[in-house]
């Protein structure tokens, strides 16, 4: 039973703002089942306004139950309010794209992205799930999360989403060990080419990573002075998002941003 | 297997503003399955993001996979955000606690309240689930639904939710037919004591009720004149909601409006 619940919600996996409305049989081709299965699953889920199917096209969509239940988990732990800020000042200081995703039991949403105002920029898009491997928001949040998730992420297949990738689970082990001594987490070109990432962990009020913030700069424009200046946005407005959200960072955090900072000589 | 599905989605109805948090068996006792049941089907949606369980008290709440979820929706179909100016203008003009709510599958969701600043008013809470056939915005969405939906609340069991409850099906398909003849709902204490509804369709952009806009007030307070002018305020505000949220409004409702508005002296 368990299994058919779960595939029935990784359908959900595969509408962003890139991939609003999807066809039954793209759907099934995209989630690899049965187009029967797909559409009986579509329809209990429509059934609880989690999707729906609208006009002529017959193409389906997420549904307004999604509304509500944000709405409500959003009222009582806001978390997407305590972020906003936080992306507003990495803009505004840094003058790059910047995002904030959270981790969502087995996956990571981007659940929101301020674009750079500059021409050339990294554009991304909200809502997708990223894969925690490729990723400096995946580092970041998996060096600090539960051990189950970090264990499970390390002992599943790790794809090379370009040949900058890691696809070692001893690699990735190594790595993130590296994270938690700095306090953040670089990714070169790990998920996208010329795409420079840099994050930082948010916590939850147990002092496990709730999700991150990152910066992503177009790779040839990054520079030690620049990767530098965001790592002090980001150390401050990640310790200002935790605080918002009514997280906690873990001792071990702070002595490692703090350690970071003084090597870096930015230190006060 | 849709059964299965079908009631591991039900539990989130459980979760509202007023309920944020639950427990395991609390949980249970309210879906009325069985604890072994429930925990794996929460474990599953734990896993999607859709719940989580934190801190020592091992509640569970909603998961940051519903903000991913509401972000992609309201960014490409933006309703909550067509409705937000209908209900400050409502609350702003009548004085009362206005809302808005969607049909969402089998159910209508509340998901947004904006109270009335006096200190006698109607508090209601956000994210709730609300009956089809007990409040104004369940008879202003139905009348106005896919007829499918309508013959299905119809065709189930109506429970007195007070002693003002239409449980006779007929009395309720005639309440229908009147709410199509006029373009608006009127609720006496149907679903609450000493609560009056008065709510108008906000339609999609095929013709069909997407959910309704309401306004609620103190039963002992509500005059003909004030009900009159809510009446008008609703349907303006109802016409540029739809509008706003790329919807159309169906020629026999655009007449039942315009008529109302005659009978009541009121248009232009």
């Amino acid at each position: 039973m368990s299994s058919t619940v779960a595939k029935a919600l990784t359908l959900l996996d595969h509408f962003s703002e890139e991939v609003p409305e999807l066809g039954l049989s793209d759907l099934a081709r995209r989630a690899g089942l049965e187009k029967a299965t797909v559409h009986r699953m579509l329809s209990v889920m429509a059934d609880a306004g989690l999707v729906e199917q609208r006009g002529t096209s017959r193409l389906y969509r997420l549904g307004p139950g999604v509304l509500r239940l944000a709405r409500v988990r959003e009222k009582v732990f806001p978390m997407s309010a305590a972020l906003q800020p936080a992306l507003q000042a990495l803009v505004a200081e840094t003058g790059e794209t910047a995002h904030a995703s959270l981790i969502s039991g087995r996956a990571l949403a981007t659940i929101e992205v301020i674009e750079s105002a500059r021409a050339s920029r990294v554009s991304l898009v909200a809502g997708q799930i990223l894969p925690f491997h490729s990723t400096a928001s995946g580092h970041a949040a998996l060096a600090f999360a539960a051990p189950e998730l970090r264990e499970r992420v390390l002992g599943s297949a790790l794809a090379a989403i370009t040949p900058h990738t890691i696809t070692d689970a001893g690699a990735l082990r190594a790595q993130l060990a590296a994270v938690r001594q700095g306090g953040f987490a670089v990714c070169d070109q790990g998920n996208e080419e010329d795409v420079h990432g840099i994050a930082v962990p948010v916590f939850h009020g147990d002092g496990l990573a709730a999700g991150a913030i990152a910066v992503a700069t177009p790779a040839h424009r990054m520079t030690e002075d620049l990767r530098r200046q965001i790592i002090v946005v980001l150390f401050r407005e990640g310790a200002k998002a935790t605080f918002a959200a009514g997280g906690a960072m873990p001792l071990p955090y702070r002595q490692a941003m703090e350690q970071t900072l003084r090597e870096m000589g930015a230190a006060g």
